[in-house]
């Protein structure tokens, strides 16, 4: 026997695991579980998961404005004009962009920058819409440029470079708080961000 | 803004989101990330991962004889006459089958319970494939049968139902080796496991 004889007993099987397994995070374990669970789901369901990725695939796109991933170019942020256009709140992915509406205590506009500046990865500034952020930025000045990249490395190296290539003195540049998370536990805070937090200790009264 | 507003930056997103996290094991953040990389993957690998989902749903059946999950009835292995059919493995579903067929060490052939007595769960022996069990076992008697349910408490349960079940005292009935897995910490093995893996120790010499 050998390995090609698991594709024996159901190729069907073997091929969906073989798909499965190369979206991220998926390990071949967690894909066989799932290709495995195909039989016990209803056939409509199935259709509306096959039928959704392929919708997904074919309408989404990025906003050419803030790049960030739609189905509508502009996006429904940037052609809302109930949202306050004033204030950019430049983040890495469009993920970062939806966690942030998700919290509905932000109403401005985003830039979304495709990712961070990762020397190791050969992530240089050109390979992020940075060149566009700046024209955006030229364009319509902000009142308030909002910083929500990750407090990384590579966040961090980011954002200095996008505050060094922001020349205009006029727009205020703010960045999200670093501290400790609600829930969290000092003990198990690391040093830098218990630094941070003693640093950035807000009065109370 | 309320929660609505998330759709209303791609209804295709939350709608790809939502049919991705009714899948085992998928919360809703690995399913915003899935969704999230469709952009980055080229179209005909969704393509082939849609196809493939609905290939999955509508070929995959239950083997009439073994109860395993395949495309073929009788399946590839039911209907391998190399196989040796008087060995009888059963375990709890088909991903433990392929989990042995993996190993390339058994060749006999396989009955697929379709899940654990457990009673807490409303699971009895009749929602198993017990009957049709005891059914193979009357009209071809084996020479062996391998119990390789899963070593816990539902698991037990199931196996010393299926045991009491057999009648015929001729049949030989093994079960998998319980003991410190390979690659294995005995400091961190719990005592049950440490205590089975002492009284069925293997002289060496």
């Amino acid at each position: 026997m050998n390995s090609s004889n698991k594709a024996s007993i159901s190729s069907v099987i073997t091929e969906l695991v073989g798909h499965l397994s190369q979206l991220p995070g998926i390990g071949p374990k967690t894909a066989e579980r799932l290709a495995f669970h195909i039989i016990k789901t209803p056939e409509s369901k199935i259709t509306s998961l096959s039928q959704s990725l392929m919708k997904a695939k074919q309408q989404l796109t990025f906003c050419k404005n803030c790049f960030i991933v739609t189905e509508n170019d502009p996006c429904s942020i940037c052609s809302n004009e109930f949202r306050d256009h004033k204030t950019l709140c430049i983040v890495h992915n469009s993920i970062d962009a939806y966690a942030i509406e998700n919290t509905n205590t932000y109403s401005g506009s985003y830039h979304i920058l495709n990712g961070s500046i990762s020397p190791i990865n050969g992530i240089g500034p050109n390979e992020l819409t940075i060149s566009q952020l700046l024209m955006r930025i030229n364009n319509n000045l902000p009142n308030e440029i909002i910083i929500a990249t990750n407090p990384t490395i590579e966040g961090d190296a980011t954002s200095t470079y996008i505050i060094n290539q922001i020349k205009n003195d006029e727009v205020k540049i703010t960045r999200l708080a670093i501290g400790i998370p609600i829930g969290g536990d000092l003990d198990y805070t690391d040093n830098k961000t218990l630094t941070q937090a003693f640093n950035s200790r807000q009065p109370i009264r």
